[in-house]
C-alpha cells in the first residue's frame, strides 16, 4: 500500500491517493471520521479557532461499502480560506517554517498561502489513510495506538512495553487530550496555556505501540528494515525532528547488560524480559510491540516579533504572525502519528 | 545512486552493487582504503584482536580509474573465519542480536555463522560504497564528517552547527579515535577498558554535519523529504536506534521562541542564527549545515552469561558467548555513519 | 514524474495523482482540453452515442496558472453513468475484457459496472496528464505525434522515420480521423462501419514518433532503458497487445546488412541514414526520431452473441452485450498512445 | 525478486546482485549449468570459437545449499579477453550497436571493449538469475518454456497456445538448436551459414510460453499489469526490439469475434477456447498459458564493411568489423528470454 498526498491549504482540495489497497475490506466510514475528528482543530481552549470541517469524499477504490483493491483517492474540499491573512509569507518567511525552503525549491512557485502544500492542514487525509490501515491491520489482530509521553518537559506516565496495551491506548484515544494520566495531562495543559499567554508555543514527544505483531517482519536490508519503514513514514509527518526506538537515546547511556533484551520462554512463546529494543532486532520484529518516540517540534508559527529576511528586498526584516495559532500541536498529532505507523505496518506486512 | 549490501560473515565474501553512479568519477582508491581502515578492527587495545584484511576489488563499473556509470560492484573476500566458534548461535540466539529474528525471518535458512548478513562486517562494503559517494560530493563541495558525540554518558564538545565544520571534522578523521577533544576521548576509552574489564559493553551516540549543501533539497513528501532520506540510510546501519536533526529530542522541552531559527542575511546569503532545525525545514535542506546525530546500542556481544532460549528444545536457556568482542562499537561506527549520510546526500541531490 | 489513474467508470469521479511535476510550468489548460476532446467519444458516427463531458478539475499543484511542484491532482466527475446497462457483467464475463480477470484479482469486490476500473474510460486522465507531459516537453523543444497506421488490415502512408515530422502530425492531430493520407483514413472508416453492420469491431496499429530528443537518454539497464520505459507506459494502455519499436517484427526477416542503421556527419550532427532501430541503440536514445507502433485490439465488446460462463452457476452461457458500442477505439486510441509517450518520454529525461 | 546485472565484457567478471530472494530454496547448480550451457557460445559450427568458460560462482545469499533469503550475488569471471581487437570501436562506432550511444550516455567513459556493458555476454548473469528464478516457479507448478519461431522468414511450427506445453518444450530446450521442428531447425540453419558466407547475420523471433499459471495475477495499473511487468524484463535483453502477447500483431487485421477468446468452464475451471489474448485481459492473467513472442534483430556486428563515422575527427569514415561474429544469435537468446520472462512470473507473482 503506497499513498501521495496532495493539495494546498488554501487550494480546492486536500487529498489522498493510496495505491494497493488489499480489495474487499468494509470500511468503516464512521471509524474514519472519528480519527479525523481526533486531530480536528476547534475542539477545545488549547486549539485554534479556525473549524475544520473535514469532511473526506472517497472518489474511487470503494464499491458497496468495500474497498474494490483499485487505487482509492479521498478528498476533504477546503472549505475556510482566508487568503488575505497569509499575503506577507510570499516576502517574509516564517522562522523554521518551509515557506523559505519550499520558495528555493519550487523556484517562487509554490502556494504560499497558509503554508501551502507544507501546511499542517495535508496531515488530515494522513489520517483518513492511516484509518483505512488500521481496520485492515485490526482484521489481523494488529493494534497500533499512542500517547503523549511529554509536553513542555512534563512526562506522561510509561506503560511497560513488554506488554500489549491495546486497551489503555484505545481509552487514551478517546480523550480529548490524549494523554495516559490525565492530572499529568491537566498539568501539560496548563503549560500550553501558559505558553500561549506569552505568545509562544512549545513542543512534546508521542509515543507510539503497534500491539500484535509476529516475529520475521522485515530485513536487516536498506529499504527493508523495519526501523527504516518506520522512519520513512514518522520523517514525512510535518514537525517530526527525531524517532527513537525502545530505550532509544537511552541506550547511549546503558551497558549491554543492562540494554540487552534476554530472551525467555513464555508458555511456548519465544518473549523478551524487557524491550529495550522496542520490538525490533536485526531490523526484524521479535514479537513484542513495537515501541517508538517522536519529537514534535514546538510550532512555529508564534504570535511574537520573529526576526527573518524580506526575499523580496534582500534585507533583514522583522515579522508578526497575525491569526491565530495553536501553541502546540503535540495533542493534535498523536492520531496523525498512529496513521503514519498504521501505514508502515502495512508496508511492513508486505500489505 | 541505489546500493545493495550482500554476503554473509563466514560466506565467500562480502560486498556492495551500486547503481547509478555518475560516469567518469576519477576513483581514490587510496582514499576508499583510508576509509576502511577508519572502520577495521585491531587498530588499538579497544578493538577485538581479530584482523581483517578488507581488500577491495571493484569488478565493474571502472575504467581507466573514472567510473563508466555501469553498475559498480565491488568486493571483500573473507579470509578470517572461525566457523566453529558460533555454533551455539543456531539454537542459542544472543540477546538483542538478530540471530533468533532472522531464524523465524529466514526460515532457519539464514547463515547464522558470525552473524551472517547481521554482522557488523557488512558495514566494510557500505563504508566502501560511502568512500564513492564522498568523492562526488567533494567535486561539489560537499563535505560529510562526524565525531563520536557521547559514549558510556561521556559527553564531547560539541561544534558550532551554525559554521562548516569540515576543518575540524577532518582532523577527526585522522584519529584513532575520533573524539573533538582528546581529553575527553581518553576518558571515554577508559570507560570502555573499564566495561571491557566488567565483561560488559557500553554505547554512544554520534554526531554527523553535513557541510556545503545548498538550499532547495528535499521536499515534504515522503520518500523525498530530507530528513526521510536520511532516515533510510542511517536505520540501515546495524545498532542505530534513533536519529534526531538539529536540536531533536531537546525540542520537546523548549519554546517555539527559542527552537525557531531566526532568518538574516549574511552577505548575500540568508542564513540562520541558529541550527535547533539541522539544515531542514519542511523537509528542504535550508542551506545551513545538515546536523543530526544517531544513537549506537551497546555492543550486544558481551563476554557475561545471559538468559536466552534454546530454539531446539524450546526451553530457557543460558548463552556465554566465546571468543573477543568489542566492548564498543561506537568509534568504529564513525565513518559507517558517515557512508550512510553521503549515500543519503547524493540521493537528496538526485545522484 | 510518476502518476497514477484512480476511479471506476460508474464511481463517483476518474482521475490522475502526478508527482514530480517541476515547478513553474504555466499550463495551457485550452491544449489540455483540445487533447482531451481528441479522446471523447461523440463526435462522429463512428463512435458511441454517449457523450463524456469530460471536464477536469484540477485540486491541487497548480497556483496562479502554473505548477507549484507539488503533487497535481486532477479530476472528472462521472456524469453520464447508466447502471443498470451493466447489470449482467456481474456474473457472465465479457470475452477477452477484463470482467473475469478482475473479478479472480479483486475477489468479487471490484466495481463490475460500465467495466470499472478496467474501462477505456480511465484513459481519459491519462490523456490529461500526458497533456501536461507534453507541455513540459514543448519547452524542451520536444514534440510526441501518433496516427493511426492501420485499421482493419488498411494500411496508412507511413512518413519517413528518419526526419522530424511534428509538422505532419500537427496536422493529423486536429483531423477527426487521425491517418496521414484522408482517402485511406476514408476506406478505414468504412470498414468500420462495415464491422459495426455485422455486429462486429476491428482493430489496428498506430505509430507514434517522439522529436527533437537528444542522444544519450536511457541505459542498457532493466528499468532504465528507452525500450522499457515506453513499453513500462504503453503496456498499460488498455487493448495495446504488442509493441515495436523502428522496423519491429519486419527486423526477424532482414539481414543485418539492410538493419543496421549506418552513421553519418549530417552538418556537425551524428545521424544514421536509415532508422530501422527506431531512434534507440543499446537502450540509449541516438538522436534520430524515436519511433514506435502498437497493435490495438479489436473491441472486445461486440454486439453479437458470445459464447462465456455463468460465474454465478458455473455453467456455459450466452452473452449478448447490450447498449452502443465503440466498433473501433483506434482513432480515439491515438492521443492516448501520444500521452503515454510523452510520460514516458519525461521519464526517459528524468524529469 | 529485484536484480541488478553488472559488469563489462572485458572487466574483471560479470554477475548479477539479486535481492528478495526467498528462504529455503534448493539450488540445482547443475541445472543453473545447464542454463548456462545453452546460452554459451562455442557449441556448434554456427556460433563464433570463442569459448566462454562461464563459471559461476556464487558469493552470497546461500549456505549449505540453501537460498538464505538474503541478497545472492553471483559472478562469473571473465577469462578469454582478446581487448586489442576492439581498439578501434572506440572512435568508430558499429552502427545499430551501443557503442556511440553509450559514449554519449557515459561522456566517454565507457569501456567499449567488447562493447562493454553492453555486450551480450551480460545475458550470461541473467541467464543465472533466470535459473533460479525457474527453480522456484517449479515449486509451484509453473513452467517457462520457449523455441525459436522464425529464424531469417523461415517459421518453426506453432504450439497449441490454449495447451500446456511444458513437455514439447522441455524437449526443445535439449536441442542445440531450440526449434520444434527439426526439419525447419535445419534450414534455418542452412541460412544462418549462408548469411555468414555472405558476410552478414540474419534476426528472428522467439515464441515464450508460461504454463500453469492462475488467473488473478496483475493489475490494469502501470507497473502493476501483466504484460507491462514482462515488457519491462524482456526490453532489457539486447536485441529485442518487439513484444506482442497471444496474437499480438496479428490482432490489427482481425475482427473482434475472431479475436475474442470465448470461456467454457472445463471440469470445473474457467477456459477459454482460443488464446488470441496470451493468457492476459485487462492486465491480469486469465488461467491460461501465457504466450508471448519478441523478436531479435539480426547481430550488428557483421563482417562487411559499413559506413560509420570517426568520433574523434568527426569524419565519416568504414568500419570493418574484425574477428568472429555470431552470424545469428537467435537459438542462443532462446534461454535468455525464457530467464527474462521468468524473473518476470517472479515479480508478477510478488516473489
Amino acid at each position: 500500500m503506497e499513498y501521495t498526498i496532495f493539495g494546498e491549504s488554501h487550494g480546492p482540495a486536500i487529498g489522498v491517493t493510496l495505491t494497493g489497497v488489499p480489495a474487499g475490506v468494509e470500511l468503516d466510514l464512521a471509524a474514519m471520521e472519528f480519527e479525523l475528528s481526533r486531530r480536528a482543530t476547534g475542539k477545545n481552549k488549547l486549539s485554534t479557532a479556525r473549524k475544520e470541517a473535514d469532511q473526506a469524499e472517497i472518489l474511487s477504490g470503494l464499491f458497496e461499502g468495500k474497498t474494490t483493491g483499485t487505487p482509492l483517492t479521498l478528498i476533504i474540499r477546503n472549505t475556510d480560506q482566508h487568503s488575505k491573512d497569509y499575503s506577507q509569507l510570499k516576502t517574509l518567511p516564517r522562522p523554521s517554517h518551509g515557506d523559505y525552503t519550499g520558495s528555493v525549491r519550487y523556484a517562487g512557485c509554490s502556494d504560499y498561502r497558509g503554508g501551502g502544500h507544507f501546511s499542517g492542514r495535508l496531515t488530515a487525509p494522513l489520517v483518513a489513510a492511516g484509518a483505512i490501515a488500521k481496520q485492515i491491520l485490526a482484521q489481523k489482530g494488529i493494534f497500533v495506538g499512542a500517547h503523549i509521553s511529554a509536553v513542555a518537559g512534563i512526562h506522561d506516565a510509561v506503560p511497560d512495553p513488554t506488554r500489549d496495551q491495546r486497551e489503555l491506548l484505545r481509552q487514551v484515544a478517546q480523550k480529548d487530550f490524549p494523554a495516559i494520566d490525565d492530572q499529568i495531562g491537566e498539568r501539560m495543559q496548563q503549560a500550553i496555556l501558559a505558553a500561549r499567554e506569552e505568545q509562544d508555543s512549545v513542543g512534546g514527544t508521542i509515543r507510539c505501540m503497534v500491539c500484535g505483531l509476529n516475529a520475521g517482519a522485515g530485513t536487516p536490508d536498506v529499504d527493508e528494515n523495519a526501523e527504516g519503514i518506520f522512519a520513512r513514514h514518522l520523517f514525512a509527518v510535518p514537525a517530526v525532528k527525531g524517532l527513537e526506538f525502545g530505550a532509544g537515546f537511552a541506550l547511549a547511556d546503558m551497558r549491554g547488560s543492562q540494554a540487552n533484551d534476554p530472551f525467555y520462554m513464555d508458555d511456548g512463546t519465544v518473549r523478551t524480559r524487557t524491550n529495550h529494543s522496542g520490538g525490533i532486532n536485526g531490523g526484524i520484529t521479535n514479537g513484542m510491540p513495537v515501541v517508538f518516540t517522536v519529537v514534535i517540534r514546538p510550532t512555529p508559527s508564534i504570535a511574537r516579533e520573529q526576526d527573518t529576511v524580506d526575499l523580496s528586498t534582500g534585507q533583514n526584516a522583522k515579522l508578526s504572525i497575525q491569526g491565530r495559532h495553536d501553541p502546540c500541536i503535540v495533542h493534535r498529532a498523536v492520531p496523525v502519528i498512529e496513521a503514519a505507523a498504521a501505514l508502515a505496518t502495512c508496508q511492513l506486512l508486505g500489505i
